[in-house]
């Protein structure tokens, strides 16, 4: 019995009977992911396994790093067996860590492979992929589909055209685009001002006007969600224009103008947001590009990043109480990379709920570095215990790999196996119908009527 | 077996033995409560479940408006029985959320009722319910008394009459005020000028003059404990009587001038409960009334507050050091709202405790958001992992309601669970002798001794 | 059965074999302590089970004031058998105290005692452990080496003669200095113009070329290791020479100059480490000397130490990367005594983990209050999910006793069973060669490599 087995992740009796009924087979929505739209259109190919499974895949750099092995086998010029068994030697040593159960997961779903990755296995499962990578089974939509896949939602720009994800009106997963403006609120980026020139804006008020163009093209092309990356949540009223105007013309601005900008643009966002239906989500808390020489030598995503500071939640109460004000509050998820906030943002998500809708304000998934067994259970149980776990609306890949839907699978098994530990603990009733609705709930439905697909 | 059953919560055997043995029976100490003294007083009868389980209840209100519930039905003019409907629909989405735990042990322990609430249930328990309120052993009195409640400590405004405390002389269950000068030290608030004005007072001495008078009246009334609520402690010396003037001539203050105010007023009571034995408690990390538009339809304690930033713990050390020197600091209780301070107050007490007190300076159970299965043991580990546990002055419901003295046995349930297993796992002898010493003390015995009623 | 037997904190079939098996029998390399090299120098002979047990020993002194012992039985005038009294009432007290766990431990491996210490027991335990101390066995270097300790690391002031060690040479444990520079550090502190003085410094330059001459002697004494103490870690470019020389004419200065001084000095130390292959331990997040009274009175390092705010991350990243950005970032364990920086601190790592070393950067092992079950299954869980375990250098004692040995027991105890239990829940293949290398690694060989001994 390999390591993937029908009751991985499943201690109880209850747990194994709602992941297996109730969990197991509901389609996934993928609501946030990094998927390159392209890729999808034009059924990418992946030309062996470490393009599958390594390429771009920064979680795995990482543990590569930290177990000794050279850059060059990394993301640098070694041939791509060479990598892959860089990687494959790594494994073994992550015990407790999330890309062990992953990666084999991955090796089990998607090509049957029972077999732990090691520099023994590592031969023989590279030629055992690589074989099944030529069929066009293993094409980019193809692993989408076998994936039992119903909405893919990608990351894009603003000024992004969308014509890929106009291709793919005809693909039987719904493919739609996400707005995320992080590139037209980061001021104090040297990206900022040529990024505000190639719009073409004419002045502040004028980008505005775009950007909520931009919003309503996002909106035709079936666009349910926005993003933001935020790394420390401003809230500061001012003149967002005067900020605007003196770093266009190339003066420095102050962290305190800075923040009167971007307070101004999340404000001006949730309006735009409210206006055609979108999810707002705030990714919050990461701590980016640690390692300016290896930023410089390999750019951004690419494993320099870090959990921050505890959020602001000060600043969030204010921003959002300032939305709701002026009725621009929408459906919003909250999203901190430093676990710690799970009880301020849980409790603060409360906050802000309201009729019609259905936990309207959510405490997002563990995100990043907390997409793994602990980081899950902590914020299922913040969240169950500050508010209604019932409602949540689940899972998502936020991944730029083609084969990570098996975490919707780690993440369905993980909280089948809490709920089921509950009920096996005495503390809920062994209450069939009632505990299916919820894990269904959870694992599919609240997810499609929360974004409205 | 219903779900509030002997053994709920209890997991081991050990568990099972010290709860029933030597928890189960332990009269009740509810220390901190927000009970209404004149309801007592007038042994206020509960016109329907309504009345009893929801009206006040700002958790449940909370899970309500998570669910999409319009506000008509939670605190709005939708009549007793729709809002009650409205809540029982909700209940069994409540999986992992103690208010599905303390409404039924409520239903449990005060009417004999098994059932799960929800909508199918709903009419029937409401009928059951009502039925049996219309009894005389329904009113506030016969609630606290089939309780097993021994001490109630309410929480009282300064200039509070104290007429309903003295009222009670005669009843065998001692209700003591406390003494909770929240007013006269938010000197940020529009509630301070007003609040000044009407105490009479003459300019700052003759205010601290004034409440030192209270303080001795509230001693001669019973009272042994002060309460503080405190968004984010201060510690700024300075001169407090100018800023009183500043902010007395209409004048606005600093958020430094409000932090010299502040921190001389908490020197100035902690001397005044020191010389009465009062045992201070400090409220901190809540952040309030985040939703404007609700707090102005509403108020306060309606809903709408949530878990702040982690402690100031420099600025506490800082403040309970100068308490220290000036020879005012005694018996204080530290809660934080954000549960990741637990080690930082824990570890903070261990600095100040000194014979002859035991357990001088005391990390607080597990407060609001906190007061649950999770939050509880959080509390519990960190506390005896950094001190000592068995010291611990224990359980207190901080409740408005008149049923939540479950909460009492909700925590000892989980208490005994702990210890019970820390013994099954061998890491501690099972010597019922001392365990039994041990869990009578957290459940009674140490709250007995520590506040001296 | 003791509570110290065979099994003692471990669970499952898997724990029990990977601790007999491959944890046990492993020598211990202690990295990081405070034990006196004079006392190891001079074979030191304990006088009784107080001085052996109690003398010095904080930990202990702080749970006995959270009972109300006066602090005459803590460290005043009362004899060594009151004391030890004393302490001996307090320890059934102590259930879920990690010192309940340390002392059976210490009783039971160096005396054979299997009872638990307590009122009852306190004089037959006194007697028997006397006794046994007047032998030969019990000195300060069979201490040690019967503890199976093969390297002790010390920790001193970069002007200390080290002659103590130096007469170590032939001791078969190896005793090593290390390189603590905080007095050159904190230029905030009284003690600092004085430590210049007689450093016989002639300015900031002179004071660091003898500063790097201090770092050349500890390294040809065998030294590998340097450890900061840092209560916030500071980032702030500026002239800190100037800095200096203000302190030095006997100005004050402020926080932010502080600050500058510091990152130069962290700067600087940084590159003398990188020339001498010195692993640079951050010690962060202590809130010490709280207790101002308590003080003057005791001193430092006497049971007034607390925990304090999350480390400030921001910052942190600035200085690596400055370190790494000049090539003076060599391999470096970061401490915090706050829990909930274990993620921030173990993806912080990350960001500059590089070839060939095997976890250039390391999250260090739970420090200090965090040396408990919780704190160490959280830090061991933390570095699992967002880093690579197997590459952990492990644990330290960071003790003044000579019996603290026994924490690498507990240790491997705790470790052992949280592998092990990964394993029965089948989340880790039960692969006994990659576990027990695991296993091996963390309890002794990573440590071997890492720090060169």
């Amino acid at each position: 019995m390999g390591l993937i087995n029908d009751d991985f992740m499943l201690k109880g009796k209850t747990a194994k009977i709602l992941y297996h009924e109730y969990a197991e087979n509901m389609p996934i929505i993928d609501y946030h992911c990094h998927l390159s739209p392209r890729m999808i259109a034009e059924n990418y190919k992946f030309r062996n396994a470490y393009d599958l499974f390594l390429s771009g895949d920064h979680y795995k750099w990482r543990l590569m790093r930290a177990a000794g092995i050279e850059e060059k086998y990394v993301t640098g010029d070694a041939d791509d067996y060479e990598k892959f068994a860089a990687f494959a030697k790594t494994v073994p040593l992550m015990i407790g860590n999330p890309v062990f159960h992953w990666i084999h997961l991955e090796l089990k779903r998607y090509f049957g492979i029972d077999e732990i990755l090691s520099e023994r296995t590592c031969g023989e499962i590279w030629k055992k992929c690589n074989g099944m990578l030529t069929s066009d089974e293993f094409g980019a939509r193809s692993l989408i589909e076998k994936s039992n896949v119903e909405t893919v939602c990608t990351t894009d720009d603003p000024f992004d055209s969308l014509e890929y994800h106009a291709s793919l009106k005809g693909f039987r997963v719904k493919v739609l685009p996400t707005f995320r403006p992080d590139k037209a609120v980061e001021i104090g980026s040297e990206a900022f001002v040529p990024y505000v020139r190639n719009s073409g804006a004419n002045g502040f008020s004028d980008f505005k006007r775009l950007l909520g163009e931009r919003t309503a093209f996002f909106a035709a092309a079936g666009a349910r969600l926005s993003d933001h990356g935020i790394g420390e949540i401003p809230f500061c009223e001012g003149d967002a224009e005067e900020v605007f105007d003196k770093k266009m013309r190339g003066e420095s601005v102050t962290q305190r103008e800075q923040d009167v900008y971007k307070t101004e643009m999340l404000l001006f966002f949730a309006q735009q947001y409210k206006k055609y239906g979108f999810v707002m989500q705030l990714h919050m808390g990461a701590l980016r590009n640690n390692n300016t020489i290896m930023f410089k030598s390999l750019g951004a995503d690419t494993g320099f990043d870090s959990v921050g500071v505890s959020c602001n939640v000060t600043n969030l109460s204010r921003l959002m109480d300032a939305m709701e004000q002026r009725g621009m509050l929408g459906k919003t998820i909250l999203y901190s990379l430093n676990p710690n906030d799970n009880y301020a943002l849980s409790t603060m998500a409360g906050n802000f709920n309201s009729a019609p809708d259905r936990g309207k304000i959510q405490l997002g998934s563990g995100w990043w570095f907390n997409d793994q067994r602990d980081g899950m259970e902590s914020q299922i149980k913040a969240l169950a215990a500050t508010g209604l776990l019932s409602e949540f609306v689940g899972m998502l890949t936020d991944s730029r790999s083609f084969v990570s839907y098996t975490r919707h699978e780690y993440f369905r098994r993980i909280f089948c196996n809490i709920i089921g530990q509950w009920v096996d603990d005495g503390e809920y009733p062994c209450d069939m119908s009632a505990l299916g609705k919820i894990v269904k709930g959870v694992c599919h439905d609240n997810a499609e009527k929360y974004f409205g697909f």
